[in-house]
């Protein structure tokens, strides 16, 4: 019996419909009945990770326990959460339910370790993801070095995720800071770039900046097909 | 306070992603917490809708029901179904439910009328679509007049649907006949296409070729947002 997904989504919202495509595109599958069955509860309502752990915000783990309850009724084999920041609060959410919710900070330590050895991978992430170490330690525990982006470099990480891609802005008005950003990580050492927010991945994907990306989103979804005993599509 | 949708989705499971994508874009939002809460069910397990309707295939209503009943356990205050051929069998669901089942080919079908008045609509869709006279009759209700494609008209779109998008080979493969095809109905009186089926409106967004089209896609999310509440994007 093959096994299916629940989407912890909402965290934004454009991340959750680009982890869902993702999963379907990269599944192996001749017709709609080869897919996997997927659960979403692309609950709006989350409170703003990075306000809670930076600034006293309001806790999200209410409303991330309300969108688990969802997909534990709807039956899933499994959840995963395409919010990079949010993973901070899953030992909390992981106590409450059996389900397994799939790490995708250590499933992209793993593949960085893998496809760059010896390399070093600027980690792009939310003021949020980067104050809590989070990637840190799950990069180190994979042995991967990496370079972390200085005050300013984090305010333009934050323009782009929040002013432009949260707030549905048109993406060719994030090309150039984009750009800059990744030239100044580079000139620091990066000899690639972890796309440690999942809002990041969209522009990856829109604008023509090259790299190389490590795309957590895409490895979260090649880990969930697999742990599903679906075949990823080469 | 404002409401959430369900979306009853897997037939077919990019078509899911299409439409919930075009609701995160289409809502006027700053923020994550300005969007719609939305469940989605990608019930990968409901049979072929046409198989069903032309060939004596497996009743797809029991699989469809039971996404139903996920997204009613989650809460969803109105329904939609990302699937033109699939509206065949929506007055039975409907029955099992006091939750609103939105109408995509209704909804199109008013659109299509104040926005060509006059004019001519291509119907594309399956041949199970076609056979039931679903659009046939919506679109007859709004006034609307029609060019309903011939037998082998029917055979590209069905290689187009079923070979290509659901199939997820490269849209470029669909270039060539989708130009042609559009470019005889045009020859047959269409002053526009209403893409009735919800792996069209990939092909339509992907390809080059002229329009107009109408997308039932993006009218059924534009429905969904102004029925919970929210303002569309101008």
């Amino acid at each position: 019996m093959k096994k299916t997904i629940g989407i912890l989504g909402g965290m934004g919202p454009l991340a959750t419909a680009d982890l869902f495509r993702k999963i379907v595109v990269m599944t192996k599958a001749d017709s709609d009945n080869d897919h996997i069955r997927i659960f979403i509860d692309n609950n709006a309502a989350i409170p703003d990770r990075t306000a809670a752990i930076l600034r006293g915000g309001k806790d999200p783990t209410e409303e991330m326990a309300s969108a688990l309850r969802n997909l534990e009724k709807c039956g899933a084999d499994c959840v995963i959460v395409p919010c990079n920041t949010a993973h901070y609060f899953i030992p909390r959410l992981q106590e409450m339910t059996d389900i397994p919710i799939l790490n995708m900070l250590e499933i992209t330590a793993r593949e960085a370790a893998k496809r760059f050895p010896g390399k070093k991978g600027a980690i792009l992430a939310t003021t949020g993801t980067l104050s809590t170490g989070l990637y840190d330690r799950a990069l180190a525990a994979a042995g991967v070095e990496t370079v972390v982006p200085d005050e300013a470099q984090r305010k333009t990480l934050m323009y782009l995720i929040y002013d432009v891609v949260k707030a549905s802005r048109p993406l060719a008005e994030a090309a150039e800071p984009w750009a800059k950003l990744l030239e100044e990580l580079r000139g620091r050492g990066a000899d690639y770039f972890i796309l440690g927010c999942t809002e990041l991945p969209i522009l990856a994907d829109n604008l023509d900046a090259p790299g190389p990306f490590i795309d957590p989103t895409s490895e979260l979804a090649a880990a969930a097909i697999r742990f599903c005993g679906y075949e990823v599509k080469e």
